[in-house]
């Protein structure tokens, strides 16, 4: 291929993955996770698994899949060891079920390999009709007697412990140590949470509880390996990366090159029993200051020289696992990657983020609506407003006088509306974005809407946590908000979901742990005094 | 360095390793494992710990240790997540620490952070008055009134399952999670398992039999990487292979150097969290014949070429954590071996193991003395026989009577006794072995110890389990044993260990499943017809 030729490849449109399927749904992550299935992701390539593509029927009968269960189950039980092929059998036949079976699948394992009960009551009678034995304050005992006493009794309640255990749990064991058995556990849970996203199932909650559990102390951030991505890497790795990418979908060739180039780092978690995808990557940009909107980041043509950088930007963190949600990997992956670049290069001393704010629009729409509503019927009928009031909504003013002021003269044949407060809502609703396209517009919104997200990010909580869920992210790892960038993003996306804003967050590495301590416990967010004003203002 | 320089360097024999400290012992395990403690080889110099081993002090006190380990633990206890920092101190603390410390922290980790039986009490009292919801049978409930008390009952059991654990399972977990604690608990179970075989405290076999369990989940075989050790690894990893291997000692660089030459392979089982050292490995040999002597392995010269080997030989298995005493790896790291053999080179058909028999002497040598023991109460007094027959000593024709003939015959001028039995014992007991330098005794004692030494392989147990150790560990993996090599160690230690003799099983990829599953669960052994026939003529 000659140059010409080589460019026009690389700018090729990557063609974008394959919708999702109907019961695969995206699940709540704490960040924005990724749930689109890739073409084979179930297969595990390893090794001992090379073959295991071709050998999977296109017919498994659900009948089957049970059967290896069953007879797996059924060995563990007397504390046997279950033979390999039934394992594999178990595995590959799950992975060719359709989504309906798998659902029934699932439904048999929470419900048939539940908790032993009758076992467990036995052996709690029996454990409360014991006399704990008195050298177990001691911790020694003091002759050969007690000792049988004390031994007995650690044993009884070893007997509970292994008891209370659901009957699946030495499955999942076994599974986790059998090749490509963690990749289906995975997935399982994957389906497990697409089920529990439509049916509230209550044995279905207790067996996602189990597994989650399961999976965390098996994925303990130390059993991860830290892996630069680069344009070396093989193009199956990198074709995850492209079908992976949900912040900012990676157009082409040439733009993933420039990902992984100079001035440019990717890094990902890989796991040795999950072959050729990492967990979770992150995306780096090498800077001079903190970026103050992501088009800056992927189209800064040429990059940065890495010597005169100061800046490492974090502007994306993508999980690929839906089977991992709610896990928090990205925590430790960028305390690692900090950890690495500070090492590296020294003369990198500004750690941060250009992130997203997904809750944002959302959060400020429905607040105008019910802002608008409460008016409304404020303006009809004052009786009403004690029976509202006794819900968590009140009137405030959502607008300073001199907002107010401003939208309105400016919005003349724009959007229509009696006060600031319903034209801004209509302006944000509206599906084509004309506000931006308007100076005037653009100037009025602007004060409201970034002192509004600054309230949204410093103030909204829902359960303790913060109510962006990238901001809960972020701020229990460690970091504080510094600043809220103006149309920092102009994609449709961005602006559909946080009318353009992005926000950066920066980890300050002396007070990461300290940050992160006063968020989890006490629920105190660190921001810069900029930010911290608006809130103080209002 | 000049030719002749390099070539004295590389047979310089390599500086014996320390002996071991007094409390550090050998740790009963199915494979001859190694616990010879490396000179910090309790650092993990990880990328985020690079500065730890500066950073121990001299001089750690014990109160200090305790403080940051009652600090993690009591916040753990409020489900709050401890600071780095404490975890950090309280792991380079514990290194630094004396054995007698470490026992002491150990009872204070075994008494005060034990189960809480009080909660577990109150809890149980709660579920047992509880009644089981119907809707649990059919795993599915009929309405949001029904979901809710089954959720509530999930949620007793699910609190009821984390009651019953012991609090240091926690602390465990988050020390599994961070930087270099999954190396610390490795060694932590070690001094756990050098007290216990001092002292029979319960309260620390109730916490070694826990953190075995854990340890079992977290190194997963599935997490663990599979290494082709070379001559081209790093100084440090070698050092290490060189320092640990125990089977057949290394005797300076050159045999090393051999060992990961043509002709030989040498895997370990690497985990991410375990930075540079394997934690267990195997070595290799690639013959025209399964070898009958260790000495032809060792010192074959010049290797066979490549493409002419049928048999891959097992002559060293090494696993190089005592703190993982009891876990068995080495069944999937035989396992993972022979797939990649065979994949790479289909030529190689047989998998055969050259393997010492530990325990035989010390077996023969009791079971002499005490034959020669009934034999001598019999000529004294017939009367007593009853009293002894209550005991599980009965008198057998240990040798038959050409083989008593022979002993008596050849024995002339080397050893006292007054039957063949007591020459028999005699010559092996004395640790000069100088029967092994007369053929005519070497040609009379071939033949029984031959034959008694395939009663102790097939026919000699010990709780359902094979005798010996090895023996044992090759035949829960799925071997057989084909056939017993006369001659074939003449070291000292295989003089002492075994007269000698040694022993290949055979791993029959196509019934590796089948033979480990009747082997565990009935206790059927498989063996060549040869030494079949040994036992079945007795």
């Amino acid at each position: 291929m000659n140059k010409k030729g080589l460019a026009l490849f690389l700018r090729a449109r990557v063609r974008p993955p394959p919708p999702l399927p109907p019961n695969q749904g995206r699940y709540p992550d704490s960040l924005p996770s990724q749930s689109r299935p890739l073409p084979n992701s179930n297969m595990d390539p390893s090794l001992s698994n090379q073959h295991r593509a071709n050998n999977i029927s296109p017919s498994v009968m659900l009948k089957d899949v049970k059967d290896w269960m069953h007879a797996s189950m059924s060995i563990l039980a007397h504390k046997i060891e279950p033979v390999d092929t039934n394992l594999e059998n178990f595995l590959q036949g799950y992975l060719g079920l359709a989504q309906e079976d798998r659902r029934e699948l699932i439904l048999v394992l929470a419900r048939d390999y539940d908790v032993n009960r009758t076992r467990v009551r036995d052996l709690m009678q029996q454990y409360l009709s014991l006399e704990p034995p008195h050298a177990l304050n001691d911790g020694q005992s003091s002759g050969p007697e007690e000792e049988g006493i004390l031994s007995a009794f650690y044993r009884t309640e070893r007997n509970l412990r292994d008891a209370i255990k659901p009957m699946y749990a030495l499955f999942f064991e076994r599974l986790n140590a059998y090749p490509g058995g963690l990749k289906l556990l995975v997935v399982l849970r994957a389906d497990l949470l697409a089920i529990l996203a439509k049916e509230n199932i209550p044995s279905l909650r207790a067996l996602d509880s189990f597994l989650k559990e399961k999976l965390i102390t098996w994925l303990s951030p130390a059993s991860l390996g830290l892996h630069h991505i680069t344009w070396d890497d093989s193009a199956s790795l990198l074709e995850k990366i492209v079908a992976y990418e949900a912040v900012h979908p990676i157009k082409n060739l040439l733009d993933l090159k420039r990902r992984l180039g100079v001035g440019r780092r990717c890094f990902g978690y890989m796991h040795p029993a999950i072959y050729g995808e990492p967990l979770i990557f992150i995306e780096v940009a090498l800077l001079k200051d903190v970026a103050v909107s992501i088009q800056d980041v992927l189209w800064d043509e040429p990059p940065t020289p890495e010597c005169e950088a100061s800046c490492a930007l974090f502007y994306s963190i993508t999980s690929t696992q839906p089977g991992l949600a709610g896990i928090n990997l990205g925590k430790f992956l960028i305390k690692r990657v900090i950890e690495l670049i500070r090492r590296e290069m020294p003369h990198i001393t500004t750690f941060a983020t250009l992130s997203p704010i997904p809750g944002f629009m959302q959060w400020l729409l429905s607040k105008l609506a019910s802002q608008l509503k409460l008016g409304k019927i404020e303006t009809e009928d004052a009786s009403t407003l004690s029976h509202i009031g006794s819900g968590s909504v009140f009137q405030e003013n959502i607008l300073l006088p001199e907002e107010e002021k401003m939208i309105v003269n400016s919005s003349v044949g724009y959007a229509v509306g009696n006060s600031g407060l319903e034209i801004m809502k209509n302006l944000l609703a509206s599906t084509n974005n004309e506000w931006t396209k308007s100076d005037c517009l653009l100037k009025a919104l602007k004060s409201p809407l970034v002192r509004l997200c600054a309230r949204y990010l410093l103030k909204e909580r829902k359960r303790g946590k913060a109510l962006d869920p990238v901001a809960n992210f972020h701020l229990q790892n460690g970091a504080m908000i510094e600043r809220i960038n103006w149309m920092a993003d102009q994609s449709e996306k961005g602006l559909r979901q946080s009318a353009g804003l992005m926000v950066n967050y920066v980890y300050r590495s002396d007070h990461i742990e300290e940050y992160a301590e006063l968020f989890i416990n006490e629920g105190h967010i660190h921001a810069s005094p900029e930010l911290q004003q608006y809130v103080n203002d209002n």
